[in-house]
């Protein structure tokens, strides 16, 4: 072949070269290029604990403006530039330190945590191999091991006979569920089967599938299809009803209780003026197991008979909250979801995985069959290929981690991590209940919770606030106060909570500004709260906080 | 912590018991754990490697219903069942040689191949970082790297000025791409803005986003909504069109040339007939980069010309092509795709990188703003978050595996395996007409051809055959041979290529099975390829497929 390629003229230990670019192609045969080698990934390992260690905190304090000025060059460059031992370096001293130590226990601001280190050899392990799971013929045994991790997480949720597994582990006619890249395309894939189930083939009309929307609506005499969801419904609903052709106006958010699940009574009341009126049709109603906000779950079982009596397609996105169903202790938190006619789940959230996997359940296996797509030279008819029957096409081998995951943790392993989460995330609520200067907002169901802080020179005025123009005043004040308090923590870079908006009771016509915290390190136990909160009480006490009582005096 | 959590009863070296678990989320401090997670990754970067070299051809042959019996366990056990060490140990003895040797010389068949060593580190250290994408909290540096790297491919596609990337590289408000699973989640986002633009809000009418297409459709007087893409396209296309409430009967194929290009004179005359039917809009035209089948490429200028002229949507599906464009010797195959208003690129193609990533770009930077969606607790407006303007949500820094992998190629390291791939494709283009028993169906414009076995006794009887029905009667005999052909190579698991359905003219009536090779591992050479058209004769004269021919006689 070398004659046929002649040598670049770049130094021979870059990679711009034909015989040095053919050997990055096979690993090396000689002992030294070996160990070169390890001690490349040896870095990678440890390098970077040395860095999550050093920086206790949260990220490196370099203004975002400062360093977006580093990168702006926008050539990419004829000859190499680094070899990857200096790509190693510079990801170590540069990259690392301003990213964003979400292995930190301080940070307990997102649903991004710490993972277990052996999800990085378990992500190297799916690299070389490099199976694509769109088809057969690019990862044979993956295919089939996947449709068994599919099989043992379906039986989690839905448990059902051992003749149905047996029946359907490894059929390739039905399917049980899919891995996607996360939990938004698990929702938009579940809408996407509800969506054409609602609208099917009639007459001339070949379905929405074929026909598109338009002539779907046509077709069965609508002028609305709409799906309900609690105003707590995560964005990636309203998207999927936005991409999916329905309009994002059709995804309805319904009321919540002051406990933040849907109110049962006006979802009910939704559904039967909607029954009432031949030109709406409910593609979907979702329940939600473990709000993003609020961890909290919707009453499922309630939920679920609503859909039955209205054959109603029944999701629920447990995309937080799945694998709470592998602790017995709070496995009943989560009642009701085998009843869901789809449910999503993601890899990357309480299954510990690195980014991104996600997956979506079905309890009917023949659901999918509504979303298949072929194509002459992949996913031809009557094979296995997995990639039949999903929105994404290539695929990385997400289920061989999952698998391996469970294989070394037992469900006892991660019902271990699930129970401390919640069980600290109510210590953490004890913690905010006893410090006069906040207030916890909602009461952790899961391992999340809101809270604000109130200054104590606050307090009295708001007891005294009787008129809405000076509540009104007191909110926005109180609002200004936590974007500011939240937005120095976080800048000062030791610890890190999340913000949102939330009203404090239903009928409240203002929306807050709450902290929001998301349990789910190990590592982070009552001695690290009590640090959080401390520093929280210092910074109220800062001027740029005090600067915002003024307005109100 | 440890008083809140009781541990378990399982054996103190797994996973299920406290103190276990809690070190799994540390890299270890004493020198032996370290030196133990280095064993591990040793086992994976070469264990692996020893399998790909002991198994030179692509799987060990064992059928896949037997295989299946194997995993159909389908609880997920309370305690471990293993450590790392035998997870590991598994993956290399039980999965590796049951999985599809991707990264063989002798798998030429599909567009997974293999990769550079160096990815493997690479994708390490992104799991290592676990960086969500999403929003600047959970990735900070990742996201200001990514929008650079966003610059870098823009500009390899659209060249513009130097202050056109100053003013964006680095804008908060401006997009000019963006990072994807891969090539399908790229065409539907490219065709869901395509959508958008097309079915904008009007008097009452919110815009398609909100509304919805029945809706939209209404709104602007239409009965239909079309997407216009050549028989070649990707099916990825026809299932956006799905997705997207438009219909994939209305992403309509449009016939080729005999040299598998989009006749542009039947393109012409579609979308000049639209044009005079108030009813039907066009709201895309796609070219292809790089056919998945053929790998060849659109008359893109023209194309550009025809969009230009009717206002419609120009997207390049370049998912295959697209790093052609590094390579100065080839580039100009790729001519026109700068004026593309849209471009899928995939990372996990001619990108060499490990599944599953790919890329979509714009060429105008806020036309990504028709599919934005915020919420409360992230993706706020006015942030750079870079989930606020994607169809998925969570995202792994796969930008920062193509930045890397850049600096230590250079555009040249790229170019100098494209060109080896085209280079090599042609020289077996030749192999193949030197040879009795092929035909080749389509040269090989990129690095991808594909051809069909004819058994000498067939020769003759093809140049007699002077009836339809005998002509119909040998093309259904050389799609079996070729058909059994392909699928003996296969599960002989030496070598593989794969096979699809062409017509050889488009006016023929027939589509034939053809054998498809796809060449991008750097070690295919001229030897490897006689080795595989040796086997293929063999096979050729074997009885299974002998036999096929009796039925002519």
């Amino acid at each position: 072949m070398n004659d046929m390629i002649p040598p670049g003229n770049v130094p021979s230990d870059l990679v711009a070269e034909w015989q040095t670019l053919h050997r990055v192609f096979i690993r090396p045969e000689d002992e030294k290029s070996r160990q070169t080698l390890i001690k490349y990934m040896e870095q990678i390992l440890f390098g970077l604990h040395e860095f999550l260690n050093s920086h206790v905190g949260v990220t490196e304090a370099i203004p975002l403006a400062t360093l977006a000025r580093s990168y702006t060059d926008t050539t990419i460059h004829r000859e190499p530039e680094k070899k990857l031992a200096d790509v190693i370096k510079d990801i170590i001293n540069q990259i690392a330190p301003r990213a964003v130590n979400v292995a930190s226990p301080y940070f307990i601001g997102h649903m991004t945590s710490a993972i277990p280190f052996f999800m990085v050899h378990l992500k190297a392990i799916t690299a070389a191999l490099n199976q694509n799971l769109i088809k057969l013929e690019t990862s044979k045994v993956l295919s089939v091991l996947e449709k068994q991790v599919l099989a043992k997480i379906h039986r989690m949720i839905y448990n059902r006979e051992q003749a149905f597994y047996d029946g359907h582990v490894q059929n390739a006619d039905t399917c049980l569920g899919l891995f996607t890249n996360g939990g938004t395309t698990a929702n938009i894939t579940a809408l996407w089967v509800a969506r054409n189930r609602c609208l099917p083939a009639t007459g001339n009309f070949a379905g929405v599938e074929q026909d598109g929307m338009a002539s779907a609506m046509k077709a069965h005499d609508l002028e609305r299809l709409v799906v309900l969801v609690s105003e707590r419904g995560h964005y990636s609903l309203k998207k999927a009803g936005g991409i999916l052709g329905i309009g994002n106006k059709n995804v309805i958010p319904v009321r919540v209780t002051p406990h933040h699940r849907i109110d049962m009574t006006e979802l009910t009341r939704q559904v039967e003026a909607f029954a009432q009126n031949t030109t709406i049709r409910v593609a979907a109603i979702v329940g939600i197991a473990g709000a993003t906000e609020t961890g909290t779950i919707d009453p499922l079982p309630d939920m679920a008979r609503l859909c039955q009596t209205h054959g109603i397609h029944f999701h629920v996105d447990a995309a937080w909250g799945g694998p709470v169903m592998l602790s017995d202790k709070y496995a009943g938190l989560l009642e009701g979801i085998k009843q869901a006619d789809s449910v999503t789940i993601d890899c990357h959230k309480q299954f510990y995985m690195p980014m991104s996997a996600g997956m979506v359940y079905f309890k009917d296996p023949t659901a999918l069959d509504r979303i298949i797509y072929h194509a002459g030279y992949v996913n031809r008819k009557g094979s296995v290929d997995l990639g039949i029957k999903t929105l994404e096409g290539s695929r990385e081998a997400s289920s061989l981690i999952l698998d391996s995951a469970l294989k070394i943790m037992g469900s006892r392993g991660y019902a271990l991590m699930i129970e401390h989460g919640i069980d600290t995330a109510r210590l953490f609520a004890e913690k905010i209940r006893e410090r006069d200067r906040f207030q916890l907002v909602t009461e952790p169901v899961l391992n999340i919770l809101t809270y604000r802080a109130i200054p104590g020179e606050l307090k009295p005025q708001m007891d005294q606030a009787v008129t809405p123009a000076r509540r009104r005043a007191i909110d926005a004040c109180l609002d200004r106060i936590n974007i500011d308090l939240q937005r120095i923590q976080r800048e000062a870079g030791k610890s890190f909570v999340s913000r949102t908006c939330l009203k404090l009771h239903p009928d409240d016509a203002h929306t807050a500004v709450v902290l929001r915290s998301v349990i789910m390190n190990p590592y982070t136990d009552g001695r690290i709260l009590d640090q959080i909160l401390d520093e929280q009480e210092i910074i109220l006490q800062s001027p740029e906080i005090s600067k915002h009582l003024v307005s109100l005096s």
